[in-house]
């Protein structure tokens, strides 16, 4: 896994416009549909069980984001991924809150039991929940990890079975033996609502296209980090730093990737 | 029609401030509220089906946009589009995703059916879908027609027995007989979420101060597809021609709208 | 009341970062998550009946805002706001379009009746109506008020038992007893749709961590109107506007809203 792989998967990305189905929260809904059209793909949010099943056939991707959940949306998550998993749509699932309350801890694990999920991405304090390892969450804020974070994600990694995505200054996607640390990024990402879910999002525009979940995964937030180092050149404050969020994604070459991806193999 | 009336339009709208009840999606709500008084009309959003029918009595239009529905929703559009009906309130209904599952299309005839609709605002694919003319949409997005433009919508206007307004690089307005294409706009569009939803809110406040629907459909799509020409300009990238794209509107004077429209009547 | 109070507030949402829990409307739940990061605290949004209560116990302040209500939420409303009286958080509420529809005035009522709300925060017309003092609404826009502003808000300050922020061109805030006004603000901020719930917000974040719900709430005012009037300097419209009120809120300091904030005890 290289910089020329995630360059390569940008131009794929682009060439294709992989449809990226999303059941998503209401905070961050619309940052999410453009988030996905700015990394090249295409979204779409069908949320109702009458139509999320049906919409996946069209879809290369399922992102699946319990921000606002609902038992209601529970079940059409659960019934969007199992026929994901019969079509072999690959599954990102985003634990917003994991940890937070019981709702979101229970709905996490029970799409984790009979979905199979390709990524899980989430922050720091979600992955150290759901690992088992001690994670602290407020609301949807991570407050960070008891352990060292590459074991906490193998952890978790080889508890769920998917590839996890643990967000952070330095972002660790692993399925459990392979370790890619993804070094872009910048803190003004924090200052945004919203980010951990674009992050989903691109993350699923790009498993679309990847032969392999963790490079998918990972290229992708170097991508997305790399954005946020370009859009803080020129911020003001939280959303000029969000307008030239989007931005620069649009306008992410995959030369500048290839050049700025700061990826490391552990 | 001609571009002197769609200035008319414009400072008839800003002088009556008519509210524009929608009933719409979560992904764009915020758009099409914003949009909304940029325009120059006053925006309200209420979806219950406890309140919908009662709020559309304040209301000079109703807006009805099914980019995330549910048969609950549903219902409420019908409450409120049969009580618009009665008080002469127009309807206008944006079919978003018609074609893509069957709960989308079913949606569409049903209101269609039970409520008179005096605007159909849909892409090419949705509008070719629902002339039963081979529309192509995936997700959200049009794929194109398999027949003439201008022949699909009369088609669907006769068809549905409403004004179609149906947006693409010209846009299609007609009632069957009369056609009027409107030539403003820009592709920048085409790379935001949500422009498909703003251009129904703008059709709304329009269509609330028109005597005929069919030339405030056209008046309102000039009014809008001017804004995005002057807002990319001077944008950036997809968000920076967003933030113009609502100044723009907000700025847009008769005068120039009179001197700028792109109308053909055919 | 003094400025100085306002600064050492301000201060405090920083240092402290309070937990901000809202149940909000799906227009502008996005501004209102971002709002409340740029004024220093930390938003969640969580409305499912399954969880709001339980999150509330990590929250320094629930806010309530009916701007989408339907009777599942205003019930996962009233077990949320329950739950905080007992565990002393302080709850404000934002009766947004009280007036407009049965719904919304009894869903308003209600929450009154059975919450104890520290800060009650509307328009004019809101305030208004829920005084018995002849207040207009049309939509969720304010339409004026029968009477005197500073009497109409003391007679409803009286009537709920609450302290009422009355927001118009000179901000009323009281508790019955003493009155503050609050005459930062542009007229800028009324052409942006999510003002007044951003406005909530922010009170929201101050009343956390206030002693006084009637000074957080008018710190809380004089900070956003100050903000305001800084965004409206540089900005060509609506939307430019709406950025540089982020940024502004962002970048506000103590020193300057101790040096700006107008304040009036009378």
């Amino acid at each position: 896994m290289d910089a020329k792989i995630c360059a390569a998967l940008l131009s794929q990305v682009r060439e294709t416009r992989p449809l990226v189905h999303h059941i998503t929260n209401t905070v961050t809904i619309n940052d999410c549909a453009n988030i996905t059209i700015c990394a090249g793909a295409a979204p779409v949010m069908a949320e109702a069980a009458e139509e999320s099943a049906e919409m996946v056939a069209a879809a290369g991707v399922l992102v699946l984001n319990i921000g606002t959940l609902n038992p209601a949306q529970v079940e059409s998550m659960l019934l969007a991924g199992k026929r994901a998993n019969e079509l072999g749509v690959p599954v990102v699932l985003d634990p917003v809150g994991a940890g937070a309350t019981a709702l979101r801890t229970d709905a996490v694990l029970r799409i984790l039991k009979e979905v199979k999920v390709a990524v899980l991405k989430g922050n720091a304090g979600e992955i150290g929940v759901l690992a088992g390892a001690g994670g602290k969450v407020r609301g949807v804020d991570s407050c960070g990890l008891a352990g060292d974070p590459v074991e906490t994600a193998k952890a978790c990694a080889l508890a769920t079975g998917t590839v996890v995505a643990m967000t952070d200054e330095t972002d660790v996607v692993t399925d459990g033996e392979r370790v890619v640390l993804v070094k872009n990024g910048h803190a003004m990402m924090d200052r945004l609502s919203g980010t951990g879910c674009m992050a989903s999002s691109v993350v699923g525009s790009f498993v679309a296209v990847a032969d392999d979940p963790l490079v998918g995964a990972a290229a992708a937030l170097a991508a997305f980090g790399r954005a946020g180092e370009q859009a803080a050149a020129g911020a003001r404050g939280p959303y000029s730093f969000r307008t030239a969020l989007f931005d620069e994604l649009y306008a992410l070459t995959p030369e500048d990737l290839e050049e700025e991806a700061r990826l490391e193999v552990v």
